[in-house]
């Protein structure tokens, strides 16, 4: 007997590599090629470092007020933690304790089931069709709760709110969690649903679209008893989840409307020419509407292309697992950063 | 049936509150009164913001060097958490696995049977003596781990390295955890037991120690196989927890040791002064270790005190709770917020 005999055995999740080479091209963890608004550097300018000996607001009172009004939402209907991973592990937590197993697709963020064997959450996971797609009827079974990332990853596959608004409707029962992470790069949310639908939670974060991956916030938005119960989960855990910086600077993100969409344009455009150099050379993908490509290539294996890349720092997602150790996944980053990349491959494709 | 009856109750834990008036004297969540380190301020005028695009370094490698070195460890035996909340969290889910009762004092940090409560974690109170001091006989029961702030709060009361050695020692087949938020102020830290014995974790805070309760940073300190366990429940919850900014200003707090040092020598020297003016006003108390006093009027009861400061806006904590409900925790602010808070006691107390 030892106290090791009753530590909580888990499976961690393991994260894209972050390599810190001078000059390389990093397309590997879907990070926003450009920087946060302008209004951070002002506000960190700005920054009262003695307040920092203080707790920060743990009701996080003002982000939520502007993302409130960035949505179109009451202040209770969102909740915010360290990044989109917090509040899905809470989330996990709180709303998946029916005994029954929770359902998601076979290839989706690789988390879920991280999440599910922390917290002995059975599961079961729902194959994807053969193009990717979801099929909406398999997820009309007996479950303990659901989860869907829209667009989807690491197949940067969206699903149309229409189609997702059956698995909600059906399984009333259920808590249904929509994982937006990648929703403002051109699909449409669920975020309207909320008001339907009491078991809906749409998840979003600011790693991706809002360029802070870097300050770890994440939120959940839904109707109030949702929220309330994720709320009281949070004073459960960690009163303070949010520092002060995430606090402030947090809000700059939001407020800036401006910068964002033009952000997301420029990401949008640079996908889009993306795919055509990819088309060009032979690779086949989906008709990603995330900041990623997930692409095969039609002769060349992308493992080979994968490695080939990395020797030149240039960093893309390869993911040895059934049915997609075919693909590369590859963020989208600056026109120049794009640029080189078609032609590392175009060299490599050529020998 | 409907999805709330899947959802996880729990008893949220109730922070101290935070007022935040122009003139208010805020002695009531233990909070440094001195801003933090000069190298803080620095290195936030430095700040790269265009960073907060990538993610934050997930295995947290310059803070936990920095404490490594400060503390005589090797990285390793250190894990760095949002708080010293989120670290004993998930030390809790990590470690009281065995369904055996996990003990801590009746009288303690109030967030442990939450956690117990969150985890269904079964949990068995012992009460302190009359002096509000542990008898360690009391921890060589039958139980599933160990919980024990030290010195503790809200009492302030600081037990001897020796004397928990007995607890450590006799529980070899469960996890000790000694909660030491407060032990830089004039405590023995039970660090030194880490390489004798493996069942001991040590968690501490920046919070108030190192001023920067508003930055969110926590770690524990223990073998690096207690260590890896805890990390590898946080690789399953959450990769990247602590954002860039407490990444790059944490540092700054280690690494300025005089500045601590004569920040922890100030509070002591007015932690002292008060209490000799209280003890004048016919108060009494425990002979506080920590950045705070814990203290009982003769006369006065102590909700009535409690109201009558809030009223001149100066803030203390209350707990209306079996055996301490006429105690007040004062925390130690300025020289000159501590002689306004007599001033205020002694023209109440004169009334």
């Amino acid at each position: 007997m030892s106290w090791e005999n009753n530590v909580r055995m888990v499976e961690p999740y393991v994260p894209g590599e972050q390599p810190n080479k001078p000059k390389m091209i990093k397309l590997n963890t879907n990070e926003n090629p450009y920087g946060p608004a302008p209004g951070v550097r002002q506000a960190i300018a700005e920054f009262d470092i003695d307040r920092l000996r203080l707790y920060p607001d743990a009701l996080i009172t003002g982000l939520t007020q502007d993302l409130a009004e960035y949505y179109h939402l009451k202040t209770e209907q969102i909740f915010v933690g360290v990044g989109s991973d917090d509040v899905l592990a809470l989330a996990f937590l709180t709303f998946f304790n029916s005994g029954k197993p929770i359902l998601f697709p076979d290839i989706t963020y690789s988390f879920y089931d991280v999440w599910a064997g922390l917290y002995r959450i059975p599961y079961k996971t729902i194959p994807l069709r053969e193009d990717f797609r979801i099929c909406m009827e398999d997820y009309l079974i007996e479950n303990g709760g659901i989860v869907i990332a829209n667009p989807n990853a690491p197949t940067g596959v969206l699903e149309s709110v229409e189609d997702l608004e059956i698995i909600i409707q059906k399984n009333q029962n259920s808590v249904v969690i929509i994982d937006e992470a990648y929703i403002d790069f051109g699909g449409n949310s669920c975020l309207p649903l909320i008001d339907k639908y009491d078991n809906l939670l749409v998840v979003q974060t600011f790693s991706k679209s809002r360029s802070m991956a870097g300050m770890r916030i994440g939120f959940a938005m839904g109707n109030a008893k949702l929220i309330r119960y994720l709320s009281d989960a949070k004073f459960a855990t960690n009163s303070y989840t949010m520092n002060l910086p995430a606090l402030i600077l947090g809000r700059e993100a939001v407020k800036d409307v401006a910068y964002f969409k033009d952000t997301l344009k420029k990401i949008i455009k640079t996908r889009e020419w993306t795919k055509q150099e990819l088309k060009n050379l032979g690779f086949s993908f989906t008709d990603s509407y995330s900041n990623f490509i997930f692409a095969s290539h039609n002769e060349c294996r992308a493992k080979d292309i994968f490695e080939a890349l990395r020797e030149n720092d240039i960093y893309v997602r390869y993911f040895p697992k059934a049915r997609i150790d075919n693909y590369l996944r590859i963020s989208i980053g600056t026109d120049e950063e794009m640029k080189l990349l078609i032609e590392a491959l175009t060299k490599y494709l050529k020998k």
